[in-house]
């Protein structure tokens, strides 16, 4: 069985095994206060190129997500995310169990747009409403879309002009950061967000996410936050060491390499599939590819490949969602291409 | 620096590591539902001696507790647990987040006593008050002492009684179940306790526990409560492959030499620190020995050792702690027995 | 200045006033536990035909409802309410507070409907998602519609095959009760629903909701929800006084009376307006009309009666809101037409 | 049945009626933003002394301690109050809804001292524990005892050293404020307060509370989590309307003069117990007594009088509590020390 399944369904790429068993034996104190988390720290810092930002890592996505926002908003407050995105489809309310809401807008592509954004803010703003006070967004979204650069700085002049903080949720930032469609730099989401995160668990770590905070307003006390929320791992080093080993040679270094890897296999299957006359139910340039199928063909595909259905049959064709990772070969993509070729030309 | 920090302050047990690695490339799905964490389910069922019930892989001690809590309790319930223990002192109101009261009871030896719950329910049990429903204990306890079979069979007649729930927090259940004075199995733990983990991370995991749920009421949607509080890893099968290496083998695996280990580097210090003289400010029969030695020589130890200080020095003496872990050697053992040998005959 | 503001913009109803002053100098015990609540619950457990069902006395509507759905929900659990609905937009996030989500359907006219109730099932399904187990609606809803017998038994046909609740706000009910369009009575709604609440405040009383819970599950321990949620009000026979007042003979009671008094005043207005040739946002068959007017009318009028603009400017014509009451009196309304008239016709 | 059982046993002040009654048909807009709102609170700021605090009238006590509480703290900071602290004893664990601990600490005479307040601040600092930023006390407390000018200013010079705020829950402010013991008033605690309420429930309103934010940060966006918490009361003018009732007359007002003649009448009752040589529980300079009875006379009186046992029997005498409010009459004291002048001497 050949999996397309996810990014996460696999280890960790090989370098950070190495680096989690060459430092097996060492003691260090727990709850991330060990030299290797406050490197790696630092080397997220340089490649953002700011001293002046917290950083910390965090086991997963959901934990990251619910942490910081309710560690941003005050108890009366909402986050604005897309309809699709994640805290919203995905985290089985875990922000409203912090008493927040999370306030679906509608996007496009799976983008909120900033007149989404205004239209939420318009209509929730007297004292008989939660007050919007965050924007969510993910890079890439949950369809593998990209935020530009131009994007992403409307947004940030929307939160500035209306008092909102801005947070990006970056579990698959890496796919973002060496897509050929990219324009935006961690040195830009340094300066265009409050706080994201650089998501590890999807890009060649066992797990763990590197969350940035700028603004240090929704840093105070930020480990008390992370304890009481059920996110503070006992042996942090665990993550420490792992974000080392992938930022080790910075722009050279396995986070970004195993992401453009994951990309260009997933162009490889785009293109392949482009070529089979597949049409697509989201068009992302990165390591997520939504074709749309004929349903009989995903019933035989399904017992060679794994892989997500993502929506429900339409019109006899179900779109399915093919995931590329640090891990995925250029004979595992052709074999699926080899094989759907086969049953679409019955 | 050798370190009595905690048992912790290491990666995994080489066995789990190895494991990890051997299992590094396989495809799975995510979130636990994968063939190791069904495996290794199914092994703690066996060594538990029963088939009904639910196994969890959680991240943490703090995320198995406030989850399970959270989901067995009602919102206007309350758990009671001893003064020292760990949802009271030492998880930044975990559980308080989660809109539930601990009540502090007071202890002895750590240790929740049946009279200081049924006070603890005496005061509270009108419509004003927040209604306990829950009993939490740890074995070992915080200062390491153990209940016994005939004190846990007191507790759980007082829950049968009341209608409550008893809950065991088992961090460091691997150096209870292996104390020399230990006389409560696992099979004990599945018939007196509705819920109960048996710690990975403090004994030979890189992280997690192993969360047993023996009352079907408070399984009820587990896997809805785990996401919405930020505990379900993506990357499950990491838990289930651990899991499998500590336990391979049954009574006879890692899980329980690595303790027995502990608990025997525990007793060389406390027989050593027993033949200097030196008083102990709790008496514990497993991993952790709190000394209590002259503020002098503690400042010296400080130099060539990595320890807590449990409390604040008092007549010129401070209580330390010294936890002992899968990793502690004899040779580090010696090197403090003779150190602080030197430092008292000055 | 002339109020068409709201049905609670006055005091009481004179019959609730003279049982407050003839019951002032009693002493009775507290916490809704005197003989005041009883006799009132009883009358209202005969209206609705059941003697099984808990009637409960709220200070407010949004304490009604959020310590309603905290106690029905679990952890995981959302309510889903149409997009209109009060607990989305007028309550400033109350129910999210207690840490489960609204999940906001687009309905008919105000009205929640079984398929939009049904796509909202069928998104949120999994263990990834919250679980929505209960349908919120109103009667009559924010724009004054009513739901008929069949749509209600429609709502509940789905509960019933899906395992959901139905609660039912009725802040307005009286209104609804006693409107020319309705086909549901108090039967009926012990019938459909799990719970609902007759509101007091907006029909005749100084404050109050009386909660009926139809199903015991929803039931359990519900005075320690009102009390942990802040609802339990200590001086608790104020609200049997008021409902025994406003349910004082039966069918023929003051709060059957005031009620169709004030939908007779709205039918004089919206026989009035249509007279006038206006257009109206929403069709109303009880207490809420919602004329469309020119904005140029709407300056004017404002100078000499109060009322809501219920949304913004569009086209010319601003939707306005004007509500009547118990007390408004048909002099009130034609002064309204009048000078309407006078405005219309420069 | 003679009543002794609380100060909310009767209904309102009748000047507080009358006032009700005479603005009943007025129209006003709702959620406080009436004239009579705005006009008590005008009231209440040139009782205390300043024009530059917020006044927000609540509903009820529980309401106003857990709306101020979760408006004050950060989601991981918790409050100390006194062991027999209100918010601890008789809340239903409303605080802990919130998300935030009560930490209670050993009081003396039911009060908080700065030396306990002390000791839980030096155990609970770090980032695994919840963080105590603000001291609630009640005055009078629980047992009816005063806090002194000396003790309040040595808890706010203790706020002020360690950045806690204080809150006072004056649920009962009336019978300290006009107790012969006191030397505090209500500039004193405009000065020494961070937040205090006046409380009308227990001195001679319907309901209601008078809550006084002195802190600017305490008061962000408070409005909001009134409504949040369901505390906002739809008729919000009643409030006003009858904290006008209270305060016409300032210092000569029925809010004082009612809560003098409760004191009188206590005093009568204390001074004739004592001369009946009954001991007491507590020592209270307020409306609230606690002689220790025999059980015997206890189980008599009941048939007579009607008041709360305050604490199980003890060595044959049971503390009972006897309230007294402004509808006590000298022949209702009389009559209670008659029939126990009778009990004790057979």
């Amino acid at each position: 069985m050949i999996s397309f399944r996810s990014d996460y369904s696999q280890g960790a790429h090989p370098k950070v095994l190495e680096a989690l068993a060459a430092t097996n034996f060492e003691h260090t104190d727990g709850y991330g206060e060990d030299a290797h988390c406050r490197n790696a720290a630092g080397m997220i810092r340089r490649l953002i190129g700011r001293e002046d930002c917290a950083v910390h890592f965090m086991v997963g996505g959901t934990s990251a997500n619910l942490t910081l926002i309710a560690a941003a908003l005050r108890p009366y407050e909402s986050v604005v995310a897309a309809r699709t995105g994640h805290i919203y489809v995905h985290e089985t309310g875990a922000i409203e169990a912090t008493g927040h809401r999370v306030l679906a807008a509608e996007g496009e592509d799976g983008k909120l747009t900033p007149a989404a954004a205004e239209r939420a803010l318009a209509e929730f703003q007297d004292e008989h409403t939660p007050l919007p006070r965050m924007l969510y967004v993910s890079q890439p979204t949950e369809t593998g879309t990209l935020y530009s650069r131009a994007e992403l700085t409307a947004l940030r002049a929307l939160c500035d002009r209306r008092g909102l903080s801005l947070y990006l949720d970056g579990a698959r930032l890496g796919a973002a950061l060496t897509s050929e469609q990219n324009d935006l730099t961690l040195r830009d989401l340094g300066e265009l967000c409050d706080a994201f995160y650089i998501g590890g668990t999807k890009n060649g770590a066992l797990f763990g996410e590197a969350l940035v905070i700028l603004s240090p307003a929704l840093d105070d006390h930020f480990r008390w936050m992370m304890k009481r929320q059920g996110g503070m791992l006992a042996k942090g080093r665990l993550l420490g060491v792992q974000f080392e080993a992938l930022f080790e040679g910075g722009e050279e270094s396995v986070y970004f390499s195993a992401a453009a890897h994951a990309n260009a296999m997933a162009k490889r299957l785009r293109e392949g599939l482009g070529a089979l006359g597949v049409p697509f139910f989201a068009d992302s340039p990165t390591n997520q590819q939504f074709p749309l199928l004929p349903a009989s063909a995903v019933r035989e595909l399904e017992k060679e490949f794994f892989f997500y259905e993502w929506a429900p049959e339409e019109n006899g064709r179900i779109p399915i969602r093919l995931v590329t990772g640090w891990g995925t070969t250029e004979e595992e993509v052709d074999a699926f291409l080899s094989r759907l070729a086969v049953l679409l030309a019955r």
